[in-house]
């Protein structure tokens, strides 16, 4: 390994490592004196006129929640323009990475937004976020592996690693209003033997580290440095997760909010990516398109150390394939027209903004409400992403013991949902529910779904009732 | 397990019976009294607001290599229309099994064209007939258990078995040109401790029956039953992969050949599916959008005894999840504009008669042909698909030793690049290339990818031409 190659070569799995290709296609032989317009017989693709689709006329939303049609484009059959995509190229088969005219958009993005440290970073399509991190999971772990895991989490993604046979080991938080495990995580790592006996020593952490899914926040730019130098320290890969970080939130009642930022004020904004601190090629960035543009795509990327890219690749020809064309044709198109990357990010923020403008709805409907006057509940204001959790004071129920955390939360889910509104327990996200239960007195509570403010209004009337119900049926 | 019992279900691997969902979603508590209007805060979905396209056009071709636009049709982002499938259920996270009107227009397809004799079918889609495949491998296929594969073979599939630790067992050809093996295949299964000792006896057969690739030809009947009986006797499931049998032909100089054929002799006149002899519920019939619409969409379906459908919705929860969603929209609303199923089926008789056309333009020329007409080479008139064969007579050359099939074969390859043609060898598309040697003498060639039936009669010539060298340059 010479200093400047990427720390996860080695932590790459054997069944990624172990991949042949079953390919039959590429073994033309080399002449002296090839023909100079071979006919290519070799490739089962059907000619793109076989296609029954010709072309399509995409209308755009102006803004989120706007129903006038602002712009309209088409893509067209066989395009002459090398940076859009064609109905020849979307609907035939194609490279499992993606379509180069959008890499080369998602490249212009990340350079732009994302600014990652390292030279030799790439890029790489998937098929969301879920199949970015199924993908990592497949290249870095084996069998009996150990990965990491924020003890709440969004809980698929370990049956993705279930799936490769990986273990996962939750790390404590200091609390849930605090997105903090530094101490946990470096006692954790300098005691592992005696701590997780038997247990290898971790191949990676999994993080959402802004916009954290059930919490809502971001983890700090010390508390990053912190975890990167462990990383460093201990050898494991970083596994960003971000759908959220987009989604990018001041706290309620700051009298600086702006909904109007331009593209450099907005990226000024976010929160940093661990990529942006890491220069030895340690963390992989997973992205989804679900969040801002539509989760029916089916399509993200990963942003990771080049000498990566190929697992990834391998990864992809046997379990997914490419991702779809349409999708890829239309959003690199939808790029276009909003003007490439500076119009993309401008889409952001304005769905940015209707994200914010709900979440401070909300957040401030909450501290009104009767049960947060009373002491019942207290939001926890997110710093980014499409949920708000609420921490149920159950401390001060009459009948708190100390012990029976859950018991209050499921007859508190069950005033709720007499009251009319549906919530995810905390507990229900979390790694090790025994270990997790004493800071499970949250809801998790999207924002995302519901028409209007006024039946997010109406969800905090509810939640109120159910919380006033629970301290004060009894 | 009852009589009406899936043969299948016993022979589920454990990996796919081991999964365990990991939602976080569904405990919501049974209440005596629940709120007639509950606010739904559970899912991080966004409001279809958020998607930034509200609506698309999308332009039919009237026929393939038409390059009229016949007709259009709008997907707009809320249709009050059940049967169309509107941008904000499209894309929406949706069930990975697909979008229930898309799935209703395929069981009305299966039960239109394929006819599957069992009873209790169900269908769910698939990211495309190589995930079909996959997702089948990984349901039924444990480390260590193996599936029979016909010798020549569409190997990549080979990689989806590998990947769930499967061995590949070959079945011998009686001979290129006709596509038996039910004598080996009853030899193998009777003597197989003998004759494969150590290794378990097969969970499935893997077949391309109707347009095998590469070979082109259909299975007869009576093969086919010969085949079925096998399995029942040895338990085994059959695997039956389609992507071709719509593309299905006369053979070449046929009085009979029509290009006018309405739906019912269309459907009349196809090579019947597996599923038409399976009276038990072990055949899995996997098909694909790719040849008949278009590969980029990246879409297909399983056909399978309902009990086994569960299985598959676990395996794409944690593979892939759901296909996307544009795909689903624009073909079933494709479909809808079609006419529905009967609109579809006549679609799919144009692209087979494009087909049809290529195919005896493509096999005439070969008979026409100087090195045919010599004896240095014969096409396998294919029964439907996208390949013909052509059978290299190496015995003929004035070097073969009968034990130099590849070398000659290689040198042909070798005269044909430096002619202008490029081809798949069929070694390369054998499961044991030694096993196979004597039999591969044969190149693959596609008929689909060219634009127009002047480059087909280019490619004999220099398929020709090639051959001759081979054959009088030493």
């Amino acid at each position: 390994m010479t200093d400047n190659e990427s720390p996860l070569l080695a932590l790459v799995s054997q069944r990624a490592r172990g991949r042949v290709p079953h390919d039959f296609w590429h073994d033309v032989p080399k002449v002296a004196n090839p023909h100079p317009k071979p006919i290519q017989l070799i490739g089962g693709l059907p000619n793109y006129q076989f296609f029954p689709i010709k072309g399509a006329d995409v209308q755009l939303r102006d803004a989120p929640f706007y129903n006038t049609t602002a712009d309209t484009f088409r893509s067209v059959d066989v395009s002459s323009d090398s940076a859009r995509i064609d109905i020849k190229a979307a609907l035939q088969y194609s490279e499992v990475g993606g379509l180069e005219p959008l890499l080369e958009q998602i490249r212009g993005f990340v350079k732009r937004v994302v600014r990652p440290k390292l030279q030799s970073w790439e890029v790489q399509c998937t098929l969301g976020g879920a199949d970015g991190i199924a993908k990592t999971f497949d290249v870095l772990v084996d069998p009996g592996d150990t990965v990491l895991f924020e003890e709440f989490t969004f809980v698929p993604v370990l049956g993705s690693l279930v799936e490769r046979g990986g273990i996962a080991v939750p790390v404590r938080l200091s609390a849930v209003t605090e997105f903090d495990y530094g101490n946990e995580l470096e006692t954790l790592l300098e005691n592992w033997t005696t701590l997780k006996p038997g247990l290898p020593k971790p191949k990676a952490l999994y993080t959402i580290p802004n916009g954290h899914n059930p919490l809502g926040l971001a983890q700090t730019i010390e508390h990053k440095k912190r975890v990167i130098a462990l990383a460093e320290k201990h050898n494991f890969a970083i596994i960003e997760d971000e759908p959220y970080s987009y989604l990018n939130f001041d706290k309620y009642g700051d009298p600086a909010t702006s909904y109007s930022l331009s593209n450099d004020e907005f990226i000024a904004s976010l929160n940093p990516s661990y990529t942006t601190l890491d220069t030895s090629g340690r963390v992989v960035r997973v992205e989804t398109f679900s969040k801002i543009f539509a989760p029916g795509m089916r399509l993200g990327f990963v942003v990771a150390d080049k000498a990566l890219m190929p697992f990834y690749s391998g990864s992809a020809a046997v379990l997914t394939r490419s991702p779809n064309g349409y999708s890829q044709m239309f959003l690199n198109n939808t790029i276009l027209q909003l003007g490439g990357v500076e119009g993309w990010i401008h889409w952001i923020t304005k769905v940015r903004n209707e994200y914010l403008q709900r979440k401070n709805v909300y957040v401030g409907a909450l501290l009104s409400s009767p049960a947060y006057t009373k002491g019942y509940l207290s939001p926890i204001d997110p710093s980014c992403g499409m949920f708000v959790s609420v921490v149920i004071n159950v401390d001060k129920h009459p009948r708190f013991s100390g012990a029976n955390v859950h018991e209050l939360m499921e007859l508190f889910y069950v005033k709720a949902v007499e009251a009319g509104v549906l919530v995810v327990l905390g507990r229900n996200m979390s790694v090790d529910k025994q270990l997790s239960e004493p800071r499970s007195n949250f809801v998790r509570t999207a924002i995302s779904f519901v028409d209007t403010h006024d039946v997010l209004r109406e969800a905090v009337n509810r939640l109120s009732e159910a919380a006033v119900r629970l301290f004060e049926d009894e």
